[in-house]
């Protein structure tokens, strides 16, 4: 059943992805790319929202250079529902300007912000979150945020500590204590130990109004930047102000900037629904189903003695011998090589390549 | 100075050179590839000879499927001075069919039969050492052969055991003990200890006349085969002579079929001009001079953290990281990755495409 109409969603699909050079580059990041499945996993991020929220309640923002990738992949997408950001100025911004949008529309309008670059399995049950969440929004009008279970103790993600649930909240959701940054191995497995600390998904619900409030209190140079943009809306010399004010904006996301020091109380949701930020290539082969030899091949290859890689060659034929444990990126203007385990240094290649100016790689 | 007007270079181009893959291939051979500088392997062989046999007494033998691939390499060459065989049978046949047209030209004619595939540095030295051979071959109308001083125990060669030197020869003549094949480790160990084992060039010196009576010895059924097409020469009934007796020949190297049996006396002069038959992506690693890192990059690279790694990638990007000693070869089709020392394994990637009929790979 569709949610009601005052229901928004704000798909974030402005980030560059560095780490999957060499297919995504600076005009194709990671969001458009169709890495696992036949879709890019801003479609995916558009169709699991089907039954829920309805396209034209649905927003994408993102920044004008990669509108151009980004609006063909959603051809039934009206233009008015892509929000532009001139530059990025990561997510406070992002989230704020979309905030603005959606107050403006519908000054009681609940948002329902994702992530466009994320892999959620179960949808069914992502859905039956999301409507969760927003019950404890309308009821509470409160920040109301996912967290993962984790299985690992991850460094790449921030974590969120909870508190035992009270009596007035429903299964599943929690109290929020603290927002932690990205740990250290030793605090990670710290975190994970406790049992009273999830991975930080970024997937956010709450008012339009809620969160424009926080930004004034946390944030309020930002939130000042926000309200002249948001006196120009719909106006003429909207174009003009945006960019003017947004270039000034100082980025910062919206954990650092607001939920690691609101005083306001935060929920958190239990997302038990097959999560993956995909933030790298490793971690894509790691959630993938392996293939013959413990290994995931995409596109024409062909192996011998050759174990637990992931080599992804569409178009073009990879041959490996006697290789174990490597990731092979054979894309038709450049290869990677290195091993699984080194994935996420990839982005030195990337720093190497503009350092050396080698811009065509870029 | 040109040699006398009876001196004939032969040019053995037929070889398939899998090893190479997937930089050659069946319409691509080792020795059309320009894999150790400008020019090709077969384009080096030939200009290797200016000054000592002129391009009128050269004579390349190649297969008609191979021929659209050669005969552009070689613009100057008159097309008289390709020899086709219509399927390859191996350097017994291959010499023999070269032998009956250099009789038929030239019965007293001499041959300097060369591989097309072998690297060979020292220029003056090589064509000081052909001329001592010619006169070695004048003086004795004897059967010679170059060896190579060896440097290592190599298993992917055949070997010449040689006697020490009599008073009645030239400097680094040896007369021949025996031929021996490629041996396993242990007795090129041996080999290698003995100090009496040269390696076996596959280069040779004789007269046609001589060759074609040991083959009439030593195997009398080609020699047969051999005759029946020799009568057909400068026929018009030659091409389907050739095809219909040169099928029915039953492949076999010169070594094997004449070398190692034959109670001719049979002279070695030592090739010490630089010589590799690079038979290998190893071997030509190790010929090669290494760059940064103790590595040889072709084309488009970027590294970090990776050493002694042979990359060959021109006309598009590889990018390797935390990858040591191994092999990459980026072309626009196909990509091999493997370890250094198992580039003499890629026969095995080449008999599993063949076996699964992924032939445009081949």
């Amino acid at each position: 059943m569709p949610l009601k109409p005052n229901i928004y969603a704000i798909i974030m699909a402005g980030g560059m992805g560095t780490r999957f050079w060499p297919l995504s580059r600076r005009r194709r990041p990671k969001q458009v790319l169709a890495i696992n499945g036949p879709n890019s996993m801003l479609q995916d991020t558009v169709s699991r929202l089907d039954g829920l929220i309805p396209l034209e309640r649905t927003y994408v923002v993102s920044n004008a250079q990669q509108m151009r990738i980004i609006a063909p992949q959603l051809p039934e997408m009206d233009e008015a529902n892509f929000i532009l950001e001139p530059v990025p100025r990561n997510t406070a911004a992002c989230i704020g300007l979309a905030a603005i949008h959606v107050r403006r529309i519908d000054p009681g309008g609940i948002m329902v912000v994702l992530p466009a670059d994320h892999l959620i399995k179960n949808i069914t049950t992502f859905q039956n979150i999301v409507r969760t969440g927003i019950n404890v929004v309308e009821k509470h009008d409160a920040l109301v945020t996912i967290g993962i279970p984790p299985t690992r103790p991850e460094t790449a993600y921030g974590y969120i500590q909870f508190e035992e649930p009270g009596d007035d909240l429903p299964d599943g959701v929690y109290r929020v204590k603290t927002f932690a940054e990205k740990p250290t191995t030793e605090t990670a497995r710290l975190f994970l130990d406790s049992g009273d600390f999830f991975w930080n998904s970024g997937i956010f619900i709450w008012r339009a109004s809620k969160i424009l409030a926080e930004l004034d209190d946390c944030l309020p140079e930002l939130y000042a930047q926000l309200q002249k943009i948001e006196e120009a809306l719909e106006k003429d010399e909207y174009p003009g102000v945006l960019s003017n004010y947004y270039k000034r904006i100082r980025p910062i996301s919206i954990d650092y900037g607001v939920m690691e020091i609101t005083n306001s109380p935060i929920y958190m949701l239990t997302g038990d629904f097959g999560w993956s930020d995909v933030g790298s290539w490793d971690e894509l082969f790691r959630i993938s189903v392996k293939g013959q030899d413990d290994s995931v091949h995409i596109g024409e290859t062909v192996a011998i003695d050759a174990q637990h890689n992931y080599i992804y060659s569409p178009g073009k034929l990879t041959a490996v011998l006697g290789m174990d444990n490597i990731l092979v990126v054979n894309t038709p203007s450049a290869t990677l090589i290195c091993p699984l385990d080194r994935a996420q240094d990839v982005k030195e290649i990337v720093e190497k390549l503009q350092k050396e100016k080698r811009t065509r790689y870029l």
